[in-house]
């Protein structure tokens, strides 16, 4: 399993914050002979007949020297897990937990602008000293 | 700009002797105030009516000791560029360039043949020692 990433307990903190709860830590799915993690599984239930809404959640911390890698990294994980646990699991929602410095930086710029509004990529973002939830983009 | 690939100059070399013309070394995409910078840009003429063939292409190695990461990493470029690609130069088609090694061994098994299967990449193998194109998925 890959390493934790450095905000990993502040994103978990701040879904049971939000009314999650973390069903799996890691996530694991296999595809043919290939393992992969997603960090987080959780679950919410909805309004009584809407039933459970089931989410995987990837944090990247996006403290490298290039945001631009960064970025690259973290969307190859995020199209990667998002096909397999649509063939695996797909009642199930990928999101990729986000700094909301890192969402104000790259996603309200053109280039993350251009990924959110062609729906590549759909993001959590979250206050790391105050480990709560600030924004949900589905 | 980044490093070149290992493999940089075995692809160019590859792609000149399947006809093409190599047009950039890199081929740069600029979106707001972030430079993204593909490999290569590269031209090939078509039959009389069917014009000019152009496409990028970016050179991964999968040299790392994950391959699965060194999929993330090339599949994230991939989904960047391409994106950048088609609000920029829409009759540009990105490929990833990889080793037909590397072709067999992770596109052959379920995880890359997902991807192949859902669009979500194209590819050029090549051969590294001969310095020849293998074959093409668009």
């Amino acid at each position: 399993m890959p390493a934790k990433d450095i905000y990993h307990d502040a994103v978990k903190t701040a879904l049971i914050k939000d009314g999650w709860t973390i069903t799996q830590d890691p996530l694991s799915l296999r595809i043919g002979k290939k393992d992969l993690f997603i960090d987080l599984g959780a679950e919410k239930l909805l309004a009584a007949e809407k039933g459970l809404d089931k989410i995987a959640v990837e944090v990247k911390s996006f403290v490298g020297p290039s945001e631009i890698r960064d970025l690259e990294n973290a969307l190859g994980q995020f199209v990667l897990y998002e096909n397999a646990l649509s063939l695996i699991e797909p009642d199930r929602t990928l999101y990729l937990a986000i700094r909301e410095a890192v969402y104000l930086d790259l996603f309200e710029a053109e280039i993350g602008k251009m990924l959110l509004e062609r729906n590549i990529i759909k993001l959590v973002s979250f206050n790391p000293e105050q480990e709560v939830i600030t924004r949900w983009i589905p």
